[in-house]
């Protein structure tokens, strides 16, 4: 154990040791193991926007035991799917990859301003399959977050009695917000906030923008100055929203881009601004398996790499 | 036991034992046993669409033991229907037809965009009832599918540990979609996965037609050129949808059709594409039985061709 | 299904689907299948004897695998044994050899008057393994027999409720009996009849001798000049003391014993007198497979041979 | 994963994900991680013992963080302990070593022929300390191990469908044996067969002598002529009794002894046999840690040698 | 808080912070608050011993108010009594002297050589009366002792999940021991170590003598020569057997004594070897309330004082 996985447990040292345990294995895990950054294959995709959008650009994907394969091979900390896909590969992969269980799931064969999401999967699911952790995503912005926030508490009593992690998408959206509030930095470090108060111990949210949303933050930043114009800088903001950096936060790595480059750069401002990893899913499974094993590399190398 | 059925056994391998029984059981049963392949008798429209309507063209089927009778006689795998069609016959017939409890049902006594259904039988019941296992149907697009996906979740849990099967019957509707769109290729493939996200079995969707429904969907389609234009073609897609063919994906037969032909073809196009066979209700029990048993057994025949 | 099959079930119309649908299984399979005839592999006696005095003779018999795949070869009806052995073969196997989980167990490490057993599994267990039932011993004749009734009352209770059979083994044994008294007529038949009212579905008894044990039965079975000097007499009346033989009694084979021609005479007594099979375990693995396989089929042919 | 995980793995494909998962994790943890082999250090002699007389001797052991940095500076695959000691190092430690919960406990300030042990945690525990599996000790041969058995079956239940191991301490004991009947090798392997029989997955006892117990079994080891010289022979006949090696079998190192060579010969019998590992405690934790960690690596460094 | 305290909630760190927080009560309330030391007013005599002969000699003590008053006047720690002492003045006096439930009691009606206790209150109960923990005797050396541990075992996974402190008191008694072994030193070791393996959070014994009971253990503390001369190395070694002096481990006063000078040493005695306080029943409410204040006075002063 390092004295930065050390460091990082003592922040959750009101939880039981079974939760620590947990913590200890998705931090200790992969290679990078011992350092306190994370990466993570969230797939999820296919519920969330279909298995043919999803999975067409890279075939093999359709396949449940590919994205066990890749997480595996790219030596990444975890993999987080819902309840079909872990079934799937639990037995035959069972030990080799932590897994988080997604609860709940959105589809998207309705178009609503403010999506709810149905939990699909339970805590006991989460034991017999064998998972450090379950995942849940919250809605900040919708009409409905009430009835998630309440869903999460129920589950997360219930994970944490059980030794489990809890690891929550915090994904701002609905009719309360612009489109480009979504992503704003006063929203985007309401949305980690909110997640950690909620009892998250894993804290998943998009990168930051410059753009402030709400009148009454965007007073505030303005008159403080809160640094927000490079994306490191944003990512501090938001780190300081979960508590401080108590609590560990991490950025998707959004939709499948062609241009690595500024993939990679986009690691680099996260990891620059204290940011604990990233959860990349798209970029991971809709490329070829070669190309997403070399790009999930140059990742992991930039994580590896100490912080001036 | 045919290697092929321990083919698809190998992709159960993290349920418990009693699943897996269940499922050898009906891929054992019938004419088809040992093929890999499953035609089921599905009489639940008396409740979905009212009994006259529905078994005014074969007066018969009014009584529970014809289909009991119907689906051994044709030698088929399974028997499906609600609660009080298997109590009425359950016992006469025990042993003879394993049959699957659709646990949730809709009448069209109101006329809803958004149809819901309820729960009408339950866990319990069908161990009652000697079941192999459970049935269940969802219909993504509709405005309320998150609490049709709740329930089924709690059921799946309890069907499981008690070593049930999960039949899952995932047909989009709804306000979300066009007419047209129920059956869209990009939808019927969602349909089948979101069902195996969901933990299901077996999986009954509707043949898709060629048409793109969700935008964002058509243009990926589009640019990969999914091949669409044939029905052995969208099949596959379908298939490869439930986990890349590693989830029991079956076709409903649809309305009533005179032309024999037609029904034939169709089969021919699900067998060609890889599909796991044929849930036929309408077609098998608005006929005179003898008709029925012709056309069940033509079906029978195709799926027991080999592929070239 | 057969009319012999069809009569049987008629006898248990009181039972819910489930149970028949489980009768219905282990009559209809293996090379007896339709007969009303049952042959039976039970392994237990690792458990109930110790491994090395049990498997050491056939030493592949140490094998779990072993007993599934003997079972199956031999084309046998059911194949009963304590939790550890079936977990062990039931995934692999599933499917292809009805299971009989024996709940309740008893070794021999102390050397008791009055034996007891202890309940090993639970109907939980049996549903999450496959089972068609649930095996029970009942030692009647021992001090704390009352135990042992309300353990297999309440274990009734919950099987039948969840459709599973209930086989009960019982051996009448304990201070209450002499030794010779363990299989006499009068003592066997009671067994028989205890089990029966106790709500089994299948019965196991020893084959009686002509030996009457309790004075006040005695006199009555010699005033009413109740036939036993046949084993075949004997065993027409233990199966008329078993509801005048509606309950399915099935007779067991006992240490294992170098003269076939010695077992197949009691078969045949068996068969003669109306009994419903046999339960053949030491006899069955403790001798090489080849030559298990050549009784086990002797037997079963004696069996499939109508009485005249 | 090594070839040898993957094939002990496939004994228990019966069993969920979260139990593969953890048999996983002890079997690729510490120094002979991938091996299949284990060393496991229980500090269960404070209750079975107290404490002054497990502790005095190495007074460092009376400290309960003593054990776990033990266990995790000597490379071990577990530490299992009850309750008292896993909570009071479960936290400090948490992740660095697998834990196992002994869940009930015996003291010794009763003398007692027969003794019963009580159940002192729970399988919540077990999941809130983040332990890997339950430990079990039964003591057939004695009067009310029919309690054990029947408190052990429902604990079993919970623990797996928890995703725990489920680890049983099987010692012969009590008024039914004399006490060279204790290690006798039929007595041994019968108390390794019940362990098995009971459904657990690691199996612990003392290493077997020459002697035989029980008459019945006496007479067919003779005849038999199963091999009982050496110890390597005594340990294969065991191993054999636990479904004939597919269930994991270790053996415990016994009490305190100053001559290291006669416990590193032990331990090469026990490998050369087949057995899969020990489990060391009075011999680690009552000499000096230097001194322990010593042996511990010796002990390590046999089991890791391929048996020729 | 100090330095002490901290240190001492530290062994408790995979405990919940409602446990935590109730520790630092106790600790931090009365005179003694901040120093690690505790004294603390047990009134059980009425339920064990009779009212008579437990209140006549200083008559207010009948009045359960005159409890809280003298715990508060004298500026305890901690008052523990059974649920109606408790109920009588809960509310007159919530908030002002920590409570701690105690919920299992026994009387002497019945004399007999192995008690067991009844449990009297619930965890629910120690809630609504605004404890800071509960209290459990469990009788070391008693046949029945399975059945008290495994009560406790109950209670204190449900007590700590609560945030509820376990205080056990360990007395050795029954038939498995002599009259003068109940306070052995070995005995008194064991009984500490046995509430500490049982998850107790605090633990009540009797001052040890220098007697040892069990021959096993005696051989290894002459082998050890484990000092036992004085009271101080008595208590040290007590305390050595509660986790290395990581439990808290409290000694009870006795029976009432005259000469103060005697409880006085014995105090002196406690403190010197570690102990960390005083459990004073008795010798403080059968005097008159003037001299218990006086006592208790001179009790808390020799435990305020630093040990050189």
């Amino acid at each position: 154990m390092t004295e930065r996985v050390q460091e990082i447990l003592s922040w959750y040292r009101g939880e039981n040791p079974g939760v620590l345990t947990n913590l200890y294995r998705i931090l200790m895990h992969g290679r990078l193991a011992g350092t306190g950054k994370l990466v993570i294959l969230p797939v999820d995709q296919g519920f969330e926007h279909g298995p043919g959008r999803s999975f067409a650009p890279n075939p093999p994907g359709y396949d449940p035991d590919y994205h066990f394969q890749l997480a595996i091979d790219a030596g990444l900390n975890a993999y987080a799917a819902p309840l079909g896909f872990l079934e799937a590969g639990a037995a035959k992969y069972a030990g080799q990859i932590p897994l988080i269980l997604k609860l709940n799931n959105h589809d998207i064969l309705q178009d609503e301003a403010d999506p709810l999401g149905a939990q699909t999967a339970s805590v006991d699911d989460a034991l017999r399959l064998g998972c450090v952790g379950i995942g849940y995503t919250i809605y900040p912005g919708t009409a409905e977050r009430r009835l998630q926030y309440e869903q999460l508490r129920d589950l997360t009593l219930e994970a944490k009695a059980a030794g489990l992690l809890v690891v929550v998408w915090s994904y701002p959206r609905g009719s309360g917000l612009s489109k480009e509030g979504e992503t704003a930095l006063d929203v985007a470090g309401y949305a980690a906030h909110l997640a950690a108060q909620l009892g998250a111990h894993l804290i998943k949210v998009k990168p930051p923008t410059a753009h402030l949303e709400v009148p009454a933050a965007k007073k505030v930043y303005e008159a403080q100055q809160v640094p927000r114009e490079t994306l490191a800088e944003r990512v501090r903001h938001v780190v300081q929203c979960a508590f401080n950096g108590k609590r560990i936060v991490i950025f998707s790595g959004g939709a499948m881009r062609e241009d690595d480059a500024a993939i990679l750069d986009e690691i680099r401002g996260i990891h620059a601004g204290g940011g604990f990893g990233s959860i990349i899913g798209r970029n991971a499974f809709q490329r070829p398996k070669e190309a997403a094993l070399r790009l999930l590399d140059q990742i992991i190398n930039i994580y590896k790499t100490p912080v001036r």
